[in-house]
């Protein structure tokens, strides 16, 4: 603890991992800390590529689950407005008072449909995707009942193989029932190929998306000999998005991880064969760490383990140490090899998760630091919104 | 949805996946599901066990991180009081009214330290463990500014490899310092073989534990030796309870997952080479998931991906089923190969997730079920709290 913290600020509730003024170093751990330097620089570059190159970028929301970034990347990074994954997100994201809001995936529940058509009574536009006939009409149902619209997109499975339909004529047939039924729109596609972002090379995710490319050209081509526009063609993440923006085809982005990288997207490779975490963007999400043991010479014990972390796409790395390594995770701990012992007990460490967006999504506050000063504490406004 | 629902009872917030009375059916998902008759059988006969037996039981809290089950735990199964792994967990079991909370797990940051040292003050036994003489001097200053009695267990590293001292002139340095240490007591030794737990044949996990019980039974005589006293020594796990029960040397058993069971433990076998889940254990704990989209007819796609769950252990299996099966996990999907299109859109699926204790701690309630109807819902009372 340093110096100047004064112990009775942390009093107050318990209930957060940090306050504004403090050090870094007296957050109290495990917790999200967000480098907000490398957070901005990340928002504004992708921003600028958007704009560069045409391209609408809806941010995806299910990544950080927070209010306050995507308003952020509103703000620096010209988004216009975000996607999610859920009915639950949905709601905190339009409370939030978010304008456009894209659920990229199906809602089946009869009780979410419900929820979701009194959406955008508050407001905001309302997209939400469909692969199957039953569902337009269900949809059509809600969205009478409560006089609303639901814009729909027929979803496409590219090459992720989860939901989506995978040919021209299924496209077609979902599109014109959209067109065909009272409170819905159709609006376009949802197109990501979700499969291939973490491929290791360039050209190995190049192979993936020409097929998802022509697949969406065809598509968008036949809806519009049958009289159907696509105003919206959507897809693309941080491992894909240079060729959506230049498929001809794509108009709207949905980069998520770009913001805070993590330890499983960093090591793929750019165009250069560079990882895209050492140039392309920054490590701006952290997962900030105290050894708490240190009673065997050669093995520190940390105090964030399955808990504070999702290992789904492997262990954390230690940010900037090369000498010490994050070895195993437990439900409290994680082990850390420190061969020459140079890790003291009370020391923090700042770790990079392999996976953000489930990490994100166990923890109740992101913890934005500048300078090594804390300087916001922002809510998970979606934690656990799975519904 | 089943036609005796009314919709607007979930209009309240939308922040609860159930409400009482509601079909199980009904229940929006993913949630957390728990079978009540199950859950109470599961209890009681570890209770009777541990009477049996001799010994006391304090229920691990941080697997079910619930101040609701922990106290039902106390009245069916005779518990004791609960063991966990923070600070911020203590808190919220003291403040429900648990009186004897041990913290299986050290303290080293001064702010948490001095949060600890608070805690007597709301009038429960508070006991901690330590491995390091630095950290004796640093519990005291706290206990001692804050006028309370901290009780401390010297932990031992019997196997797992994570915190704790391994050797007896160690253990009896530590319990020295604490009995020399204003503002602590020396209570006992902390024991947990956490590595062994899950190892698949009884022999193997026998042969594991004989070699923690003689490290146990030296330390205890050497600290009787030199004149200090033992009152509880304390570990023993569902995979374990057994050795520990009848070592002569242990007397309070930590036992966690016997109450919910998961899929990684239920695999592990009994000493006639029976899985656990069938016959020793129940399966009382459920992700409850539904089937969102099948537009591939051998496959269907669920809503309980990696925000549902924790999948370090192992991806779920589907209860009850073996003509379906759960193969792949992304963030908000499951995909299910449904070979004979048995599945239908809407349908759900109970799931009996890989490791119990991460995924309780993605969600804000458990939902409890009894003959098919919801019961009574529960808050993961001390969910996220890794601080």
């Amino acid at each position: 603890m340093n110096a100047q913290t004064d112990i009775s600020q942390l009093d107050v509730g318990f209930d957060v991992p940090a306050v504004p003024g403090m050090d870094e170093a007296d957050i109290q751990t495990p917790a999200l800390v967000l480098d907000l330097d490398a957070l901005e620089r990340n928002i504004r570059k992708m921003g600028d590529y958007a704009k560069a190159h045409g391209m609408r970028h809806r941010v995806h929301g299910k990544m950080h689950k927070s209010v306050d970034i995507a308003k952020l990347q509103e703000k620096l990074g010209g988004a216009v407005g975000v996607c999610c994954q859920k009915v639950s997100e949905a709601e905190v994201f339009v409370r939030g008072g978010i304008k456009d809001v894209l659920i990229s995936n199906q809602v089946r529940d009869a009780a979410k449909i419900d929820r979701l058509a009194q959406l955008p009574k508050l407001g905001s536009r309302i997209i939400v995707c469909v692969d199957d006939l039953a569902n337009v009409a269900d949809l059509s149902v809600a969205a009478e009942r409560h006089d609303t619209e639901l814009e729909v997109f027929v979803e496409v499975d590219c090459g992720a193989g989860r939901c989506g339909v995978t040919t021209t004529p299924a496209v077609i047939e979902i599109a014109k029932a959209v067109e065909a039924a009272d409170g819905l729109k159709f609006s376009g596609i949802q197109a990501y190929q979700g499969a291939m972002q973490h491929l290791d090379t360039y050209e190995a995710r190049q192979e993936k998306l020409d097929i998802a490319i022509a697949q969406v050209k065809d598509a968008v081509e036949g809806l519009k000999a049958e009289g159907l526009t696509c105003d919206l063609v959507s897809g693309g993440g941080t491992g894909s998005y240079y060729f959506e923006a230049n498929s001809g085809v794509y108009n709207e982005l949905q980069c998520g991880s770009y913001a805070f990288m993590d330890a499983d997207y960093g090591r793929i490779l750019d165009k250069d064969g560079k990882r895209i975490d050492q140039g392309e963007w920054e490590n701006a999400f952290f997962l900030l760490t105290q050894v708490m043991s240190h009673a065997k010479a050669d093995k520190a014990i940390c105090d964030a383990g399955l808990k504070a972390q999702s290992v789904d796409s492997g262990l954390p790395f230690i940010f900037g140490r090369d000498d010490v390594e994050y070895i195993k995770c437990s439900d409290e701990h994680g082990v850390i090899a420190d061969p020459a012992g140079a890790l003291k007990v009370g020391e923090k460490l700042r770790l990079v998760p392999g996976h953000c967006d489930p990490t994100a999504n166990v923890h109740d506050w992101y913890v934005g630091v500048r300078g090594g000063k804390v300087e916001t504490l922002w809510p998970v406004s979606a934690r656990g919104k799975a519904y």
